[in-house]
């Protein structure tokens, strides 16, 4: 048995998100099935965190324990058991006490935003429409606010179960190109729904309904309500785990 | 009663092509099903040329004779009636003896393929894999045999109905980001198939089973069977019409 690493993207559209669940179908499912297939033996697997119904990635990360030679021609042996819409990049061996969860140090997440009139077809199961004019000045001044480590109990699901709140940010953009924005968040660790709560607070700074300075004083309430909607799941790609 | 001439973006992935049929969901029937709710009438439309099953449409055009003030509020109101996968992009109005195919002067087609060993789940609903090593080089030389005006017999579908087998390529290029190749084609007009039987036999050059300057055999012989394999639909898009 060795510990080993793996890069996966997947597009969540189909699935329940990433944890397994009783009546719905997970990735993380999917991926255990397709190793009881070429392991002959039951496998469990931990990610570098859950994503939630519908969210994809473009490289998510998990480690488990497993029985197979070669270790470079694991993924084309999983991939072969696997759909379409979810595919391993590569495997390596890591040490016994690395965790995808635990070891982890940063995560990249893009959130993509159009504001076209009319949503291109090729488009739109990876962008959310917002059907309004965006001051994109204000929202770039608004990221400032987010950088750093902050209490981020405002930007998180009511429905968490976290009980430490405190988050660092390494880098907020976004980039614009015609009238799609692609935000590009940064950080240590996200709590539930933080991402898409980010980017629904950077909307109502758009709209000019919250000031980039206000920003401060929702950090400062603690309190879920004051910050702007949660954001569909459909438009959130997790990018990278960095070790 | 107006002529009006409409542009429309879609993703053929669950459809049947564009030509209406029986026991089949095609493109045309979802988007005359559309006008007959905002025009309260059966309205029949003409496309520029039928796209195959599964092929899809940056830009296809289509006109109409339509009763519906203003014309501008066109796309909306269809929009409202059609699936997110099919997207009217504008309307407007065009001279009686405008034909969306008769008019046509030129049409381009993208046609995208990957010979990364692991095809990105983001992708693969617009790229065919290719699991070959390809030679840019070569391909790039058998590109220029295509243009100008030919008899195209040798890259049609042996089921084709057509007698004039003439058309006359205006341009076809390759570009190539990572393991991604898409191909580029303009010419006044394509047989059935011939995009993709093209792209099929650059392929077979690609491969080095056919040398560039061996396109121009294949051209005299005027047999489908001389020429590379249809590729398959799904990564074969209409970019774009002119008038």
């Amino acid at each position: 048995m060795q510990n080993i690493l793996f890069g996966v993207s997947y597009l969540g559209t189909n699935y329940a998100g990433w944890q397994k669940q009783d009546n719905a179908l997970s990735i993380q499912e999917v991926i255990e099935n397709a190793f009881e297939q070429i392991c002959n033996k039951k496998v469990e697997i931990f990610a570098s965190g859950r994503t939630d119904a519908g969210v994809h990635a473009y490289e998510q990360c998990f480690n488990a324990q497993v029985n197979f030679q070669p270790v470079s021609k694991l993924p084309q042996a999983l991939n072969s058991k696997l759909p379409q819409d979810i595919r391993i990049l590569w495997a390596k061996p890591v040490g016994n006490d690395f965790h995808a969860r635990f070891s982890a140090h940063k995560k990249t997440y893009i959130y993509r935003l159009s504001t076209q009139e009319i949503e291109s077809p090729f488009d739109s199961f990876l962008t959310t429409y917002v059907p309004h004019n965006l001051n994109f000045k204000a929202m770039q001044q608004a990221c400032e606010h987010f950088l750093g480590e902050h209490n981020f109990k405002s930007f998180c699901s009511a429905h968490t179960t976290a009980k430490d709140f405190i988050r660092t940010i390494y880098s907020l953009n976004i980039n614009k190109t015609d009238n799609v924005y692609e935000f590009e968040i940064c950080g240590n660790g996200f709590l539930y729904n933080m991402v898409r709560i980010i980017v629904g607070t950077l909307v109502e700074v758009g709209r000019g309904k919250i000031k980039p300075e206000q920003i401060a004083d929702i950090f400062a309430k603690q309190d879920r309500k004051f910050a702007g909607k949660t954001m569909p799941a459909k438009a959130l790609i997790l990018k990278k785990v960095d070790y």
